[in-house]
């Protein structure tokens, strides 16, 4: 028999209760009920089988098709989760009455705590943080969305979401960065397992989170959020023995001074030093990310990048030489290197493509065989084989190939090639398509673009974001491989 | 009389001639002709009106419905700019044929000179120059694209690019990038004056397109790719005098040792060291961006952030705490300050919005006003009318707002406000849409998106893209002030 992890329930509940339903002012019909009421309607829009208990003292009517109760104490089974958006002052007394109720876990909605700054809001968390504590609640928040996106459990708190679960786990102390980064990412075809917005972390922090996500079996790549950690040696050590398992993504806010004092403002974090942060990342090995795109394509390198990169030599073709000098820029800069190919990867690439000039170094350049998928495909293979080279990064114009049946043939032999892979090494792309003309074009230009990350082979909107995410999954590797010899 | 520019004609070629076209080969129908076909065909394309006459020794029927002629000798009128496509070894000759037919400039396409490396390819590289120079022809090149996209004279090399006209100018050692600006750039809203691809650069070199651009009535911003310059001390100068007038961007490549390896065998240029250029861009305040998202976000904020910021104060509002953290780190990292607003701007932000929390201080968490367009509204003005900023910086999820009405209203306000602009300030906004539904609401969103960059209020993608470009246009702004009062 397995153990459940004790945040199961938390994020597959299969009872709720919702409490602070405010029932006038706002229009249901616009799905933007307001406090509580946009939980019970949002949840129920995904489909969440579960039961939902309204809690209201008042109300006789249903709500939002629901039979309201006046308290948690009268709903007639165990509650695994209650979501509470009552005024701050109020919140000590629901609490209160879930621990009376046997309430699993509570997502504190309302603000007005440690955020603040205030003695009073102060006090307040510490209050709660008592209450959950004397009465085993784990408790989400204060101050924050909650259960944003549960995917498996039929969870979701934006309409837009889909149903479909997939590998990506986030822990965020914003709820519109987690909106943000679900959307940004599903347009990079990242799909998501359990994403939770937890605020100030007056109880639960995120070193709980972390932990469940570490042995969630849906879950492949973690990413984060952080404004600030309680424990900062147990989530160190956490971190560190997780990110050998599965990587750990994090985006630290408020590493500014500036920063710092939104945080404080936000979630009331200490943010902790820069220093500090810095070593953190150097001891755990964890992947730092600073923006959303960042945080997307790193992600989307994590789960598509197949075998994984053995070292930080690239071999790079792509078209014309100032995107050559741009790009050895930028690898150079990212600490990925570029070696001279040798002599025979050079003699077999002079063999089947008529280069002018120099390009045959690394960066190829790749400009000459643009119009023949035979050329730029052999090129691949060529780069690949070659010993010297660990990951091949490639760039080309989809439209500048001979009509629909030349990107079908690359199609074809790419995604064979890379699941064969004979030489054992990745391959980062970038296909851009501007150039394609006409309908039969571009539909064989969008079967390309879905096929080739299915086939591990992942592709990037521009080179800038395709390096600096490769060069940092790359060291992600190089670390925990010397992780592992240590 | 106004007295032409030596490259006008460069720039406004009245008559053409094309050496170096291949017969065999290539399907002509697919708009991929060989060598120098190329380039009459495209110039076409675009509906050049000045006379092509394509030179071919054997040729007697018509060329692309063009009459070929045996030489450039035999020309019936003078050629203001010739395109030579031979292979390297005969450019010498048919330049020769340049000097006696009076060809006022010619574009070398063909690659194999000084960017080769070897002793004959750069010998032949001073040839070339030698004989531009006696025969006093403006050589553009070689190993380049030369006349990329000059929509004023109906010029494209390449099919996509529309006939409409604009303020941005661009030179390039490289075609590829070329093509890759104009292409990324149209795409978030960037219109062309001109653009050279001018490769080696063995005769006209950076400086003379720079000279012509500053002076080019069509051109508000010069944006540039270039490797290296041969006249260092000549192009400083000229960009520290041009870049007062109009702002002048630079993407250095070539910057790394690798880069520069690339850079050696791509155009032969010396690169020169990071040191150099460090204090070129110190001297001249010319405006460094390392990619080509850096480089249209700039030239679209010079273009359409109106009034110039004043100065590197920044009052933020968007929508969670979480974002005001990771905005707030962003600005400090890029030098632009938050100071945290005035009394009068919190007391009367407080008078109309319910925020919870400290999030008054800077950025202002407008999240509990995403659905009201007129709160949002009020509080760009409160924002702008504060003493103690100098740009505003906003970011808003319209899907929020309760229907395509009050999009039509915020966009109405915001254009008008943003054309009145009472206190001066000039707003930098994210108009995300993820959550607009709806036909009517599209439309709506749309249309916004339209009408803010015509009233002065550009459009970012992504918070990162806004806060750099943002920031490197108020430094730009500081240096031109500053160099005013020396």
């Amino acid at each position: 028999m397995s153990t459940e992890h004790r945040l199961e329930r938390l994020f597959n509940p299969k009872t709720m209760a919702v409490v602070g339903i405010s029932l006038k002012g706002k229009d249901p019909a616009s799905g933007w009920a307001a406090g509580g009421g946009q939980y019970i309607r949002e949840y129920q829009r995904l489909g969440y089988e579960g039961h939902i208990y309204p809690i209201h003292l008042t109300a006789t009517d249903d709500i939002l098709g629901l039979k309201p109760y006046k308290s948690l104490l009268d709903v007639p089974e165990p509650i695994d989760f209650c979501v509470i958006c009552v005024p701050p002052k109020a919140v000590p007394d629901v609490l209160e009455d879930c621990a009376k109720a046997g309430v699993k876990f509570a997502h504190i909605f309302s603000a007005g705590f440690s955020e603040t700054g205030e003695p009073e809001g102060i006090e307040l968390e510490k209050k709660v943080a008592e209450i959950a504590k004397k009465g085993n609640i784990g408790v989400v928040g204060p101050n924050c969305n909650g259960l944003a996106y549960v995917p498996s459990a039929k969870i979701s708190m934006w309409p837009i979401l889909p149903p479909r679960s997939g590998p990506v786990a986030y822990l965020s102390q914003s709820g519109v960065n987690c909106f943000q980064f679900i959307t940004y990412g599903l347009g990079q075809g990242l799909l998501f397992s359990k994403v939770v917005s937890y605020g100030n972390a007056a109880v639960l922090d995120a070193t709980d989170y972390l932990d469940y996500y570490a042995q969630d079996p849906e879950t492949k790549v973690i990413c984060a959020y952080i404004e600030g950690v309680k424990d900062g040696k147990r989530f160190t050590q956490l971190v560190k023995e997780t990110n050998k398992k599965k990587p750990v993504v994090i985006w630290k806010g408020g590493v500014t001074s500036v920063g710092a004092r939104a945080a404080s403002s936000h979630t009331g974090a200490l943010a902790g030093s820069e220093e500090v942060w810095d070593a953190f990342f150097k001891q755990t090995g964890a992947i730092r990310v600073s923006s959303l795109e960042e945080l997307a394509d790193v992600a989307m390198t994590l789960l598509y990048l197949k075998p994984r990169p053995r070292g930080n030599r690239v071999g790079v073709m792509l078209g014309g030489g100032g995107y050559s000098v741009q790009t050895a820029d930028l690898c150079t800069k990212e600490g990925l290197e570029l070696p001279i190919f040798s002599e025979e990867t050079q003699k077999e690439l002079k063999s089947f493509i008529a280069v002018t000039g120099a390009g045959f170094k690394n960066p190829l350049d790749s400009e000459p065989m643009a119009e023949h998928s035979e050329q730029i495909f052999g090129a691949i293979k060529t780069l690949s084989a070659d010993p010297s080279i660990d990951t091949v990064i490639m760039s080309t114009e989809l439209g500048f190939l001979r009509g629909a049946e030349k990107v079908k043939e690359l199609t074809e032999n790419l995604t064979q090639f890379a699941q064969d892979n004979p030489y054992k090494k990745p391959i980062a792309a970038i296909m851009d398509s501007a150039m394609a003309r006409g309908d039969e074009m571009k539909e064989a230009v969008s079967a390309l673009k879905k096929a080739l990350p299915r086939a591990a082979v992942p592709l990037y909107r521009t080179m800038a974001r395709l390096v600096r995410a490769v060069a940092k999954v790359t060291e992600y590797y190089r670390f925990c491989a010397e992780a592992k010899e240590e």
